[in-house]
C-alpha cells in the first residue's frame, strides 16, 4: 500500500546526525558526536533518596493522571527561579511545565505560525528544534551566525524579503552546535528588529546554567516589555534528560494556548520525573550545585582543547567555549566537510558530526564541524583527540 | 499586545469537561467525571520494587537521553504481547512506544492529515482526541454511534459527502464516553469500508484489557490485510497513567514518520516509566494480574448500576457495560442535559458530565450523560448515586 502523507511532513527525515549517531553505536567507536549531558554529573544519590520517598508516601501523586500544566508546586519553584533571572514577570508572564524543551519550542511554532509562515534561526542551529518547525510547514530561513550571535543586518533584510515573518528562533547561550554566546548589544539589537517588524523572538536556554567561565550576559526574556518574547528552559543539562523535564516562561496568553496544544500532546509530563525535579530544588542549594556541575564541564572542555593544541594540526580553528557542551572547529575553506567526517568515523574511528547537518539546507557548504565534550569519559577525550590530531595532520598538514 | 494565533489552534479551547472538573476540586464535591483509573488498582508495591533496583542497579539508562522509538526491551514486549492478540503483524507491521496513547492519537493525524482533510469519528467520542484531531485544522465529522458501533451507512454517507476523507477513528472497546463495544460484524464492515474508500481506520484500544463481562471481540487490528490500521495502546488503565506511556502498532511506513515527529514532539518518552513498565511486564503473569483488575472494576461498577436501579427515576435508562470505565445514563429526550448537569454539581454537590461535551458540536442537543465508576471511592459512589437519584426523582418523578 501507497501512503500519502501531510504535507507538513512528508518531506521530513531523521536528522543526519542520526546516520552518524549509527557508528556510535559500534565497539570501538569513541563519539565526539552526541548532544548529552556528562553522565558523571547527574545527582543519582539524591535521585534515588527523593524517589525511594515519594513513591512511598505519595504513589497516588507520582502514578495518577495529574493537570495540563505541571506539578503545581514545580511551577511555583520555577516562578520564582525564573523570577529571580528576571525570565518571569508577573504582571504578564505564565510559566508551564512541559515534557522537555524540545516540547515547548514545538508548541510554540504550532500555536503561532501557520504553514508558509517563515521562521528565521540562527545558521547553524539546533537540527531538533529546526525539525519541529518544519513538521508545520513554515518557511525556515537561517541567517548567518557571527561569533557575537545572529548577523542582524542580515536577519533585518530576510524579514523584508519573506512572505508572513512571524518568529525569530534563538540559542543565546553555548549555542549548538558552536558554543557561541549572543552579547548584550545584539541581543537588545534583535529585540529592537522584533519590536520593529512585529515578531515572536523564541528564546531558548538549555545551555544557560552551565557558565564556566566569563559573565553572564542578561536574556532577552528580561529586556522584553512588550511581550514579545518566549523563553524555554529545561532540567535535562542541570539534572538529567532522561526525565524529559522543561519549562516554558511566556506572554500569559501564549501559555494558554501551548496548554491547550499540550493536553492534546500527552496530556500531561510524567508526574514522578516533575515531582523529582520539585523536590530536588527543595532540597538543593542550586548554586553551589551548579558551581560542581560547571567544574566538571570546565574540566572536560579544557581536556579536549589541550588536546587539540597538542595534536591538531595548525590549520584547524577551534573556539573556546564559555560553558555549554560543544566546540566548534573550524578547517581551511576547501574542506569537503561531509567526507572528513565520513573518513573520521569510518577510517579512525571517531564521530564528530559536520558542520552542514546544523544547516537549514544540508546540502550547503561547510568547513566546521562540532565536537562534543560532555558525554564521553576523560580516557575517550584524550585518545579520540589524539586520533582525530593525526588525520588531521594527515590531510592538511602539520 | 493583540497575539495572532495559527489558524489550526485559533478557535481550540480547553474541553468542556475542564469546567465541570473545576468544581470536583472542591470541598464535598462527589465527582462521576473524571476519566482516570481505580487508584486503589495501582500496583504501588510492584512500583516501589521496580523502581528502586532500576535507579540503584542502571542510574544511567534511567537518566540519560534514549532513543525516540522508545526503550528497546520494552518494545520488544509489547511486540511479543500484541502478535499474540494479533495487533501485530511482523511481515508489515511496527511498534513504538509514545507518551501515553494521546500522542499516538496525535500523531497518526499528523503524519496522514493535511488541513480540510476529512476525519470521521463516533458521535459522541474521546473529547481529548478529538481536539488533537481539531489542532490540525481537519474537517472533524462525527457519525452516530449504535448500541453495537458507528452507524455504518451514515458513515458511507458522510464519505461522499465530505472533502478528502482520510480517517475513521474509533474506540471500538468500553467506548468513551458510551462504554459501547462495536460488533465484530461492524468492525468488518468498518474495514470493508475503509478499504473501498482507501480510508486508514485508527483504532484506540485504552481499555480492552479490562472486560469484566461478556466475549472478546477481534480488534480490527486483526482483520487488517492490507496495511490500513493504526492500532493504540497505553498502560494508563492497566498500570498507571502517571507514567505517560502507551505504544503504537501499525505498518512500517506510517510508525516510521510517526517516530521522526515524536522526535521533534519529546525526543523519546520519559525513560525511568518505560523501564518500569518493561519490568512489571517481566515480573507478572499478566492474566491473572489482569483478572484482578477486571475484578475491581466490575465490582466498582456493580456498586454504581445497584444504586441506579435503587434510587434512580425510572424515567433514566443506563446500559450496563461489559468493561472499562463508564457508564452511560439517559434522560427523556425533552430534558436539558446541561442544566441537568449544572444543577447536579451546583445545587447537589455531584459531578456528572453531559453527553454533550463528547460531540464534534458541543452546542448540540443531547439528553444522555456519562458517569465514571473507577475513581471514586465505594462510599463515594454508595452517596453520589443517592442523591443523584434523589434529584432525578424529584425533577423527573418516580
Amino acid at each position: 500500500m501507497q501512503y500519502q502523507f501531510a504535507k507538513n511532513v512528508d518531506d521530513l527525515q531523521p536528522s543526519a546526525i542520526r546516520e552518524i549517531l549509527k557508528f556510535t553505536g559500534m565497539p570501538g567507536v569513541i563519539s565526539f558526536a552526541a548532544g548529552s549531558p556528562a553522565p558523571e554529573a547527574f545527582p543519582v544519590d539524591s535521585i534515588q533518596e527523593i524517589s525511594k520517598e515519594l513513591l512511598e508516601k505519595e504513589p497516588a501523586l507520582a502514578l495518577q493522571y495529574n493537570i495540563t500544566e505541571g506539578y503545581p508546586k514545580l511551577r511555583e519553584q520555577l516562578k520564582a527561579w525564573m523570577r529571580e533571572k528576571q525570565c518571569f514577570n508577573e504582571s504578564m508572564d505564565e510559566l508551564i511545565t512541559t515534557s522537555g524543551a524540545q516540547q515547548a519550542n514545538e508548541l510554540s511554532c504550532k500555536v503561532l505560525l501557520d504553514r508558509g509562515d517563515t521562521l528565521f534561526c540562527e545558521a547553524p542551529s539546533f537540527i531538533g528544534s529546526l525539525n519541529a518547525f518544519r513538521s508545520y510547514g513554515v518557511n525556515l530561513v537561517g541567517v548567518p551566525l557571527e561569533k557575537d550571535g545572529m548577523d542582524l543586518a542580515a536577519l533585518e533584510k530576510a524579514i523584508q524579503q519573506n512572505p508572513n515573518p512571524k518568529m525569530v528562533y534563538v540559542i543565546p547561550n553555548f549555542q549548538n552546535p558552536t558554543g557561541r554566546v549572543m552579547s548584550l548589544e545584539k541581543r537588545k539589537g534583535l529585540y529592537k528588529l522584533a519590536c520593529q517588524y512585529n515578531l515572536i523572538i523564541l528564546e531558548d536556554n538549555p545551555y544557560g546554567d552551565l557558565r564556566f567561565a566569563g559573565k553572564n550576559v542578561p536574556s532577552i526574556k528580561s529586556l522584553d516589555t512588550e511581550g514579545r518574547v518566549i523563553y524555554t528552559g529545561s532540567f535535562s543539562k542541570i539534572l538529567a534528560p532522561g526525565l524529559r523535564v522543561g519549562y516554558v516562561s511566556a506572554p500569559k496568553e501564549i501559555v494558554s494556548k501551548i496548554t491547550v496544544c499540550k493536553q492534546v500532546s500527552d496530556v500531561h509530563t510524567n508526574i514522578w520525573a516533575q515531582a523529582v525535579c520539585s523536590e530536588f530544588l527543595e532540597r538543593t542549594d542550586m548554586t553551589p550545585y551548579l558551581k560542581k556541575l560547571q567544574a566538571v564541564y570546565r574540566r572536560k572542555c579544557h581536556l579536549m582543547t589541550d588536546g587539540i593544541q597538542q595534536h591538531f594540526s595548525s590549520k584547524v580553528t577551534y573556539e573556546m567555549p564559555e560553558g555549554g557542551l560543544f566546540l566548534w572547529c573550524t578547517l581551511p575553506e576547501d574542506c569537503d566537510m561531509p567526507a572528513f567526517c565520513k573518513k573520521a568515523v569510518e577510517e579512525y574511528a571517531v564521530a564528530v558530526v559536520p558542520g552542514n547537518a546544523f544547516l537549514v539546507d544540508e546540502s550547503a557548504k561547510t568547513s566546521s564541524f562540532r565536537l562534543n565534550y560532555s558525554t564521553p569519559s576523560d580516557d575517550q577525550i584524550v585518545q579520540g583527540i589524539e586520533i582525530l590530531g593525526k588525520m588531521t595532520k594527515e590531510i592538511l598538514g602539520a
